[in-house]
């Protein structure tokens, strides 16, 4: 089966699925997007991941290119195309072609870009057993609240951490504080059992997973804080985990080559993990 | 007469040359570029550009995808079937095409992407009686000294000016001090008569006209130094100018509403420009 890719109002093959080069996300990044987990057939949290994109295009000042109605029908037609019942979504929008400049341009038609693909979430053995990772300085913009597609220092972070042989490398702020991963959220269980992940402001990408798990954590009656955390206190943590759209809950069980807790997913993380599961394969997920 | 780009190998009609929605350039901001000036058919600082271009791949493992010859050669070729003896010849590099994911694939092959066009290099009343600027602050990431197409913050910036009706932004760092324009780097003349603009290191470009003038500077005997200036000592300055590739030597005349010096072009940037200007139309830009 050949893979179509959506461009501008077309279903094309997926290798010849263009932009032109005087594209803006191609010339200055002057774009956004969202990736969406699909789980037998269904749009993980559809609609978060549709508001984000939003607020992601409203900060930007990039024009809406449809409706919220067409652009769920385009992406239900990916998904149907690509036969796709368990993968991704991915949806890109940049403010359009025009002849190179810095000012954005006073007529823009914001082009849209989808692409979709099977793939599992994540590996079991990952989910099961857990990941390593890495701190390294955030080096990134102020804006990280808005999704955009102006990633290269997220690629450089991911990059350290697959030369380092982990999962994820977790950046760090001047004043010693995780902000997030390069494509995930950050979350520790203190010793005292506080449920942690940082409070979300410019600093961090407010998290689809992330937000979903921080009410099923509510439901759940866990001791939960959005406050920033050290290095220091995530490695004396009892546990650990990331969260992202792909990825779930993925327990954390090192840190930078010392081991987290027990070394083994703790309890707190399983019982998020099997929660959040029933989550996305449950009705609350597709609201 | 139809432009031509030069995409990946070939020559095609500007109006369809494209790339690839999964180029990593459209995805990640993963990749440079330079802008080249060519004035009488011949390019500034031709070899100033090459060189940053190659450390801009050097600094992204980005590989060289041809020999400087080669592209000496793909460039000359532009301006012929561009017909462009006054204008700029835009040259970007990405990563290349691969499925989406954030850590660089193993396999990549770079993409080329070139563009031409006829410009005046400036508007020759900007040149004689001086710009405004406004001060913003500098939310860049902690790599500025890499080309990158990694802009949306310098987008941002750029448009803050056009919204305040003036030609550019310059971005201030959380202690106060000028880092560079938008896309220019940032000079002034002090009371005491010192030439001073920012030293160079991640937090701003090594710019070619910037370079270019501190050499011409020094042959001139100015009292030149490379340090970073706070908004209230450039609104306190004599004189005020930016430089970029395509802007040579702009006076600026007013910061944040605030009339510089004598509020017209100083003789130190008079001067500098004469000293750019013979520059750029001898033998030394070629060099």
């Amino acid at each position: 089966m050949s893979r179509i890719a959506y461009v501008n109002g077309l279903y094309v093959p997926h290798g010849s699925a263009a932009v032109h080069v005087e594209d803006r996300g191609y010339q200055f990044a002057d774009g956004v997007y969202e990736v969406v987990g699909v789980r037998n057939g269904r749009l993980i949290d559809e609609e978060l991941h549709l508001d984000r994109l939003d607020r992601s295009l409203a900060e930007l000042a990039i024009a809406r290119p449809m409706s919220r109605a067409a652009l769920k029908l385009v992406m239900r037609e990916m998904l149907r195309r690509n036969r796709v019942r368990d993968g991704m979504l991915y949806v890109q929008m940049t403010r359009g072609v025009a002849r190179r400049d810095h000012a954005i341009p006073e007529r823009c038609t914001t082009s849209v870009v989808m692409t979709a693909r099977r793939a599992k979430a994540v590996r079991l053995e990952d989910l099961r057993e857990g990941v390593s990772v890495i701190t390294i300085p955030d080096i990134r913009w102020e804006r990280c609240d808005i999704k955009t597609i102006s990633l290269l220092a997220n690629v450089l972070g991911k990059q350290k951490a697959c030369a380092a042989g982990v999962y994820e490398a977790w950046q760090v702020d001047a004043q010693g504080f995780v902000t997030e991963g390069t494509a995930s959220n950050a979350w520790i269980v203190t010793k005292d059992g506080q449920l942690v992940t940082r409070h979300t402001d410019h600093a961090i990408l407010s998290g689809v997973a992330r937000r979903s798990l921080l009410g099923l954590a509510k439901e759940e009656g866990l001791a939960l804080v959005e406050r920033p955390f050290t290095v220091e206190e995530a490695r004396a943590a009892r546990e650990a985990f990331i969260t992202s759209t792909m990825s779930y809950i993925l327990p954390v069980v090192e840190i930078d080559g010392a081991v987290v807790g027990s070394g083994q997913p703790g309890p707190v993380t399983r019982r998020l993990q099997d929660r959040y599961m029933s989550y996305v394969d449950g009705p609350g997920a597709r609201a």
